[in-house]
């Protein structure tokens, strides 16, 4: 193994993997960690995906991001079909390192398959407003982006939409 | 039923869940969605958890946040041990549906077990500086932040941790 190449430590003590300096990744029993991706600049939550080893090493190797597509069941480099690469500007990990925290920019702006800056585009009532709003239990959702920064024919053609019923 | 339950939506169609106002989140096998909570203010992620139907249902009627633990295998009141209650000013859903967003303000301002105000206080060197830093494959992770808001056993006592290696 070269220095160049991404080792990540065997989890032994709680006191290692909350308080200590070792990347001790916990990969599920799919291979999978969680990756939450913001906008570095605004904050705002952009997408919630997953990635296997070989993707939170490309991530760290490269400074862009990488997953691993459940659905496509494949590695998967953000953005070489839409362009939309994500450049990380800071890399986190949290308590129990179950999960890794993305701060990008993203060239062209969206993060969405279905053609929004972010996945999450629509808000839930919530408290008095779900009271309020929810009629025979149905809770209409409410739109909090409506501008959609591209067209997803445009871009992945005929390609399989990725949402799993 | 009375309008004050909180009804999901069977699944459907894609253009429904992805397109529509339909409430129609996805449990996985075990009956979780994954939840991503942000500091309202300031955008930075607090932590990242589980909930389930309950959770959510919850969460949605009471404006606090609800979440599954799966280390404790019972539905958790954040902050109904430690005081440090989320309240919910923004709830959304992601495109398909899979993933829930919290944006809250935190009584007290923590968020993390360990005792920092997030989760992630720990950052993974990338790019250049991974290759500048990583020796014989070891990458030593940098705090981000050193300032325990509270001491854990203060709060939590004997209580286990809950962190699973």
């Amino acid at each position: 193994m070269s220095d160049s190449d991404v080792k990540f430590e065997a989890r032994q003590t709680i006191e290692q993997v909350e308080e200590g300096d070792d990347l001790a990744p916990k990969f599920d029993d799919r291979g999978l960690i969680t990756a939450v991706t913001t906008d570095a600049t605004t904050g705002e939550l952009l997408m919630q995906g997953y990635m296997n080893a070989e993707a939170l090493s490309l991530t760290i190797q490269t400074g862009e991001a990488h997953y691993y597509s459940r659905s496509r069941q494949v590695l998967w480099h953000k953005g070489a079909t839409s362009g939309f690469v994500q450049k990380v500007k800071e890399l986190l990990v949290d308590d129990d390192q179950d999960c890794i925290w993305l701060r990008v920019e993203v060239a062209g702006g969206a993060s969405c398959h279905v053609g929004y800056r972010s996945c999450f585009y629509r808000r839930i009532p919530v408290g008095q407003e779900f009271a309020d709003k929810a009629a025979a239990g149905h809770i209409p959702l409410v739109w909090t982006d409506t501008d959609k920064v591209f067209d997803p024919e445009d871009v992945y053609g005929d390609a399989p939409n990725p949402t799993i019923l």
